[in-house]
């Protein structure tokens, strides 16, 4: 944990931007791997993704030393590709309608085990032992944020923390313009909004709906559920690298976005914003000076 | 630590860059303050500078709440001004010539305890708790690479290691622009370059000569000495912002750029390169795509 005292004296923030890939997506993909049967682990593993997925697999297997294929779209970045490569996979780029069957006839075909970005309890309990170090390193905490996406990493968070300290509040945090969680937490089922929608935040890591298994989770759960702008985050993103010397990527900005504009909606006390990546697209690094 | 795997799979680096106030000059300034008699620190404390050390005295000494006053050049640029007052100290603004004449002047008046930026032992000890944390968190660390400014931080980073892990190797790294300290080594005696020279470095903070006591720490305990070049420092603080997502300064990273571009000259084996800050001028933030 990072102490953050110039957005508040009670706030801290874990800065999974530091992991090896630049993501905390790095211990659910490790986890989920370490949990398979060592024969069925030799086979091989697979994943798709267009983004820090795609890496954690690949750095996880490679520590495994088993095979790893990753299936991404066609349109995927080039920068993205070679970091996948770089780390030992196989990459295969399909048109992006045709990824999940591409993966699944190769998992057949090829006796591949398949890793889920977040919809497998295996993968919330790697990103949960975010939860644990939190529990940790600051055994007093009052207040847990975290982002909401797919929900893997706020599922193994809050899970992790009320285990440890069910005393403290752990929140979600994610884009009004994805604001599908919250909506689905207040309706109590899954609300899953159309693309075109989420589409419009730049935290491009939390446009993913929730599943069955990760909405049951946070309905357990989670003590509340906060939405930030777009605004917000950009701003946040500018703060955090002048003032934190940190490169946050947006997605990974919003719970201290959170902390800092929605005070009024988050209990008070000692609290900790996890920072989900540091994975920026370059293009936004020039306006850091000026967010 | 860090790990680093994008430089190499034996580096880790030391992010003081991470400190509350962006440097590791809050270690010294902490521990100098803490040795102070009650009594003696009751009264305050005076420094003058302008960049790092100013916001580290005036964090400690609000942390013991007592007094603090430090002495700026009136061409100290504002932020750096006002972020000092934020942590609470009263700052005089003089002419750069008068800095150390009306910090004697005031200290003698009032009562205030002068509080060294390096050239202190209590100052190096503190500077020296990096050393410490080094060894215990990578107990099997072959070589340590420390920024070599005033010396403060190398001697007291050597001193530690060495104390600890006998067998490791510390060398201090600075900028070739800035080269007093290796010509110092290499001579046994205090070298000292006129500012004209040293003022070329974009390393700010490594700009400063060696005192007779830290030229005495790191004759007995550096193991060697390398040099960077000023586009070797550049492009490192880029790939550490897109590669490692830290914000540094350049005088932060020349360790960094020491292992990456003088491996002939340094030991092999685990490394850990010390960031000694982030407080980078916000002017070059929007380079940091490019650099």
């Amino acid at each position: 944990l990072v102490p953050a005292p110039w957005a508040g004296k009670d706030l801290w923030v874990k800065p999974e931007s530091l992991q090896p890939i630049g993501s905390f997506k790095l211990r659910g993909g490790y986890y989920a791997i370490a949990s398979l049967p060592p024969e069925h682990r030799a086979a091989g593993v697979i994943a798709h993704s267009s983004g820090n997925h795609a890496q954690a697999v690949a750095y996880a297997a490679r520590a495994f030393g088993v095979p790893c294929v990753v299936v991404m779209p066609e349109v995927a970045l080039p920068a993205k590709v070679a970091a996948t490569e770089a780390l030992g996979a196989k990459v295969v780029l399909v048109p992006p309608a045709q990824r999940a069957e591409v993966m699944a006839d190769l998992a057949r075909r090829e006796g591949y085990a398949v890793i889920p970005p977040f919809d497998h309890p295996d993968v919330i309990a790697g990103q949960g032992t975010v939860g644990l170090e939190i529990a940790e390193d600051l055994s007093t905490v009052d207040v847990v944020l975290v982002p909401v996406g797919g929900g893997g990493l706020a599922s193994g968070v809050a899970s992790a923390v009320k285990a440890l300290r069910p005393e403290a509040k752990v929140f979600g945090v994610e884009p009004a313009l994805a604001g599908d969680a919250r909506e689905s937490l207040a309706a109590g089922r899954l609300v899953v909004w159309p693309t075109e929608q989420t589409y419009r935040t730049v935290a491009d890591g939390l446009r993913t709906a929730l599943s069955e298994l990760t909405l049951a989770h946070l309905s357990a759960r989670l003590d509340g559920i906060v939405t930030v702008s777009e605004e917000e985050i950009l701003s946040t993103v500018g703060r955090l690298a002048r003032e934190a010397h940190l490169v946050v990527e947006p997605s990974g900005a919003v719970c201290v976005a959170g902390y800092l504009h929605r005070r009024d909606e988050l209990p008070p006390g000692r609290t900790v914003a996890v920072i989900s990546g540091g994975n920026i697209d370059p293009a936004l690094l020039p306006a850091l000076a000026s967010l």
